[in-house]
């Protein structure tokens, strides 16, 4: 291990990450950084109510990643997993479930209302789970209070972020993205912590609008991370003109706007100072923007953990 | 069919009814009275929260027995259940369950759930559930509100009852038994409604003290039974000197009970006007109070509708 990789592992870094993608280049960092360095700071705009259940998608995509126990086919879900309680709703009960609820994973729904249910906050209860998982990189939700993510369709209005997702497998054609009661959100002060501590605050390579937008809702947020003294780094979610996978590019379009990392750039304009583009990409050449460029794809292991390498070798080196 | 069974099918029955050893005379009383015409009056004061979850377990007992789910081994739980998320919460994050609960049961607690959050009273959901199984006879809670029966034992102080019971296999000696909350309780219109219409209402072989008992503490009941133009009658859960199943036999020697057919009618003197006593006991001789013996074992299907068609025509002969 070389010189640069350990003054990665004393570094702090702060990530804000959504689900699939994000937590691609999370499990490369948490072979880079030191685990208990690491703060995730995790889109919960995506969660919902569920069968009486508190379902929180991302955080549970990348506590699952992270844990070592994520279905590698989807990337998100448990291994391995059963559906018996989904199959008796649907066979016993004549449901038509829409949502997708492994066995395995209805333990980590189970105790999570539980811990709510006692009066834990989501931090809290976020911790816990992460930390029974023997994991030491904290899983910190972007806040407390629900902040949930509302598609305006244009065929079918107003949609809950899964009902988009995962219902209409985001057939919809976007108007425009809200993020309803964030006047109601605060940031937790393990957020403010995070933020105010970390050495380096990555931006993963999570959908802009869908994943990223709803943590920078968070009323204090983008004004913490204008104030941070660490440099503040995204990783382009768009490689040579499409997304790796899911609704990044349809949505850009479907809201005006060139399917290209110059136009994620200038969504992050005014946040970040750096900008990690993909190698098969055309250099960004943005005014008071470091930029460079990496390979982002993360289609094995290795990519994942040469990708947070790379990025937080090339931090380090402009960045005082 | 003879008469006496289309005059049974004709009648308005409803019945006070705990868990397994109740719900074998509901299952023979489902052959013998139009199912719509029974109202199952259910103990509810072993209800609890679990993984935040709320459990009724002699709702969800006489509701699978009746649907033919249960298991026949156990009298109660799905048969052919698995615990797969039972398991992930001791594997994946070190908990200790105490509480078995099934996948397919899990489907249960979760459309459960899901109702109360919505805002509708455990009679509703109860109902719900119940007609989503397709029966038609009435499942109805003693009362919409928490109402928890707590025992006081000896070495362990107060214990919830499913600690009691479940967690501590009804080992510790019970000192007293009380039921909280009960001042917030009241009968619901569904269970007035129940017991005003009856022709006749019975108390199954349940247990007295456990399972009957908290039916009884619940303001109005009792007045309500007194106040009825049916004739209550109970039916013995002591053949013998013993109880068939579970501690009723045990508490009644440590509440300094004789263990008797005899202290279970004086138990419910004032409220009977009629005792179905076991061929295997003794005649009961008690003032104002008629009585009758019948096999009550109920080991096969056959003694479970024998015993409901004997115990009506019986009451038919003497209540005008």
């Amino acid at each position: 291990m070389g010189n640069e990789n350990n003054s990665a592992l004393a570094m702090k870094v702060a990530v804000l990450i959504g689900g699939v993608g994000g937590a691609k280049l999370a499990s490369g960092l948490m072979q880079v950084v030191a685990p208990e360095r690491l703060s995730f700071i995790v889109n919960t705009g995506d969660d919902f109510r569920h069968l009486g259940l508190k379902i929180c998608p991302d955080l549970d995509t990348l506590m699952y990643t992270l844990a070592g126990l994520v279905n590698p086919e989807w990337g998100w879900g448990i291994a391995e997993d059963s559906t018996i309680t989904l199959e008796s709703l649907e066979r016993t009960y004549g449901l038509e479930p829409w949502f997708r609820l492994g066995d395995k994973d209805l333990a980590t729904h189970l105790l999570r209302l539980d811990l709510l249910q006692r009066g834990y906050s989501l931090t809290e209860v976020s911790d816990c789970l992460a930390r029974r998982l023997g994991l030491a990189a904290r899983l910190l939700p972007m806040c407390d209070e629900d902040l949930p993510t509302i598609i305006c369709s244009d065929n079918h209005g107003e949609l809950g972020f899964q009902e988009y997702f995962v219902k209409h497998r985001w057939q919809p054609v976007v108007k425009s993205i809200s993020y309803r009661d964030c006047e109601k959100a605060s940031m937790s002060p393990a957020v403010t912590v995070a933020i105010e501590e970390a050495d380096i605050i990555l931006i993963a390579p999570s959908n802009p609008w869908l994943s990223v937008a709803p943590v920078l809702a968070v009323p204090g947020l983008r004004t913490a991370l204008k104030r941070a003294l660490a440099p503040v780094v995204a990783v382009t979610p768009i490689i040579a003109g499409a997304a790796v996978k899911g609704p990044t590019a349809k949505i850009m379009a479907e809201l005006g706007l060139q399917v290209s990392e110059a136009a994620v750039a200038e969504f992050y304009h005014g946040i970040i100072d750096g900008f990690v583009n993909d190698i098969r990409n055309q250099p960004l050449d943005v005014a008071n923007l470091q930029s460079t460029r990496l390979d982002t794809l993360m289609t094995d292991k290795l990519a994942k953990v040469n990708l947070a390498r790379e990025t937080l070798a090339w931090i380090a080196g402009w960045a005082s």
